[in-house]
Parts: C-alpha cells; sequence; structure tokens
C-alpha cells in the first residue's frame, strides 16, 4: 500500500502523532550528547539528533536548539553562551537508555549526569564537560548562532577544539570506523539502531563506475 | 589505544585525510537525494548527508549548501533560487551506487539522473523531480536560506508540501518505519551503512525509567 500524506493533512493527525510523521522525514539521524556547565558549576546533558557536518577547514559543527524563551528556557544554550564551551559526545549502544533519559524536564539545579547515571569527565582546554562513558568526545567553542525565523529554533556553530577517540578506528587516510565504536544512530523521535556496514565507495567521477574501497581506504581489486 | 586531536594537529594531515577526520565527527548522517530541475528543463540530482529537522509546525527542514561562486557553481541551488521547489528521497540499499555517484562533477546540461541511471518522477503541485527508485519522497518550498558566514556555506529551509511513501510502514502514532524501507545511512565521506534498531523507548521524564516501545509505540508490558 502506498500512502501519500500533504501539508494539508496535518489536522487529521494530532500533534504528537504529526511530530512522529515529520520528525521520521530526515532520514537515520546522528545521537550525541552535548555537555555544558554553568557558570555556578552546574553540569548539564542535552541529547540531540541533528548535528551536523558544516566544514572542514576550519572544523565546524552545527546542531539544532529548540525554540529557547525564559518560559520555556533550553538550560544549554544559557550555559554556552554564558562560557562559549560545549562537548559532543558520540552515544553508543553501551548506554543509549540513559542518553535518551537526558530529554526529560530536569530542573536548571539537577544536572542531567546524575539523574541518568552519566559521568562527567574533563580535560585540560575545555571549561564544559565530557561523557566518559562516550567513545567519542569533541570538545568545541562557539562561535556563531543563526535564528531560524520560521519557528524559533537556532543553529548553534561551533568550531572543534580537540577531539578524544577511545579506540584506535582511525584509518590510514583519515576516515573513523565509528560502527567500531558502536556508535548509534536514530530515527524519528525515539528509535535506536546500530549499523552495519555496506561498504565505502571511491571518489566518484562522470561516466566512470565507483568502487569500493576496503576499510583503509584503497580501492579493492 | 587512545587518540587525542587536537586543532592545532590539522597541518600534521593532508587536506583530503584532514577533511575525512571532520567529516566522521557529526555521527551516522542520513542519506538522501535532493531533487531539482532548472527553468530550460535539465534535471539535477544530488547527494546530501545534512538533511536536519527544524520543525514540525510548521513541517521544515533544512540541510548544508556547500560554498556556491560563480566558478564552483552550485546547479542544484541555482534551479531552487529559480523554481522555489525541490525534492528530497531517501536512498536506500538498493541504489546507494548510483546515488553516490550524483556527486561526480556533471556539467549544468547533463542530468545526473540520466548520468548515474535513476529515474525522474513528476507528481502534480510539484514543480521538481522526485526520485522514482526511492521509497520516501518528500515535496518542498523554498522558505529561506541562511548564509553561515564562517566557511560560506547555507542552511536552505525548505517546507514540506507532499510525502509520499511506498509501503505502509506508519505506524499508527505516526512513526515511520525507515528501517523497512531499507534506508542507509552514511559515516565520514563514503561509507554506507544499513540499521538493526535496537528498541523504541517511551518519553522520559525525571527519575522515572525509560521504557521500551513496540512497533506502534504502544508501552511493552
Amino acid at each position: 500500500m502506498s500512502i501519500h500524506i500533504s501539508k494539508g493533512d496535518q489536522s487529521k493527525y494530532g500533534s504528537r502523532d504529526w511530530a512522529r510523521i515529520i520528525n521520521s522525514l530526515s532520514g537515520f539521524k546522528s545521537a550525541n550528547l552535548v555537555g555544558t556547565i554553568s557558570q555556578k558549576g552546574v553540569t548539564n546533558l542535552s541529547i540531540v539528533s541533528s548535528v551536523v557536518h558544516l566544514g572542514a577547514n576550519p572544523p565546524l559543527l552545527g546542531y539544532i536548539l529548540r525554540p529557547h524563551s525564559e518560559s520555556s528556557p533550553r538550560h544549554s544554550f544559557l550555559n554556552i553562551l554564558e562560557t562559549k564551551a560545549y562537548t559532543i559526545n558520540h552515544i553508543s549502544s553501551s548506554f543509549y537508555k540513559k542518553a535518551h533519559q537526558t530529554s526529560a524536564r530536569f530542573p536548571m539545579d539537577e544536572s542531567e549526569f546524575d539523574g541518568c547515571g552519566l559521568t562527567p569527565e574533563f580535560y585540560d582546554g575545555c571549561n564544559a564537560p565530557f561523557v566518559e562513558e562516550s567513545e567519542l568526545q569533541i570538545g568545541l567553542n562557539l562561535v556563531d548562532v543563526l535564528e531560524i525565523k520560521q519557528n524559533g529554533t537556532r543553529l548553534i556553530v561551533g568550531e572543534v577544539q580537540d577531539i578524544y577517540i577511545k579506540s584506535d578506528v582511525l584509518a590510514k587516510d583519515g576516515y573513523i570506523n565509528i560502527e567500531a565504536l558502536e556508535t548509534v544512530c536514530v530515527s524519528g523521535l525515539d528509535s535506536y539502531h546500530t549499523t552495519k556496514r555496506l561498504e565505502r565507495l571511491s571518489y566518484a567521477k562522470p561516466h566512470s563506475p565507483v568502487k569500493a574501497l576496503d576499510s583503509e581506504g584503497n580501492v579493492e581489486e
């Protein structure tokens, strides 16, 4: 059975069901925890499924922050504005349930680290807390905030300062085997998935078939 | 073996290796084809791994467009500015090699549909071509373009007009089982992956353990 849903069908669905439909459209999403700390020293963790690559030189990552207001404050955003620092930590299959729990509405003075059973880890050179359980941790400095005026969301733009990878999954051509780290991905609002690699593919050229690469980035003969 | 890479290490890596490292950081990425058509009627397909959910009401999706200039034109961007319409099409395991091939530098007057062996499909109400091979197709209207001034990339903001799903994978709570569609995800610049669901999790509340949901969104007892 084939399905057609148009924008005009929104009224046929409850708002939560509509949100689940629209949240399913982008495809599989990255699964990360954003770590911050307030000037008072309260740590914060927030699960985000919208981290996106913006560029390598300078190394920039973005993520989408839902509308922030006085009545519905985003604690992580307040912390980032205060400290200009935050971390992005890959969620792996060993702690995705704890990571999901960070989406609960904890009060500002309670750390999601404590509330969800995760461990803050601090490294020299970054004010914000990393997630010790994470196999791939990134420290960033805030460089810009762009508002999407149609719905009040914001694109948080950060520059990568430090990358910590807990095992040797860096191929000699720079590819990081995040599947070996058991990094998970998300579909919709609440579904978590592990992955199975089909293959790496060579740089594409017109009218020349793409070739499979081995794990180190060499063309397989 | 644990690895620390700092921003200052960039000069130790070649620019392509550095790009592979940074492109691996965001986690798993969505895999979509953006379909457009020029006013002259030449269709265009472009693989993007940066489609991101922006909001459900109104239904907005974003994606990141790499720097566009006269010397390095983004044909899809020119088409979107001309027609204000584009499509986003999930890439599934049955045609990911053809989809990867669309990243080759085809001339403006040659369609990637022809060059890569994919089939344009047109529906009433949308000027832009969909990808017939795709199991989940979305028609959008352009609503905004935000420039990330640090590197000249742009966030293309579009409003969903129509959704076409080729089989009945819509749960009664609105969740779309994109794993059943064999939608793939991407890591780094060139690695394609299928997925295996761990589970769906219930809406999180503080100090209350999250529960598994069945495929229809009911709490499993």
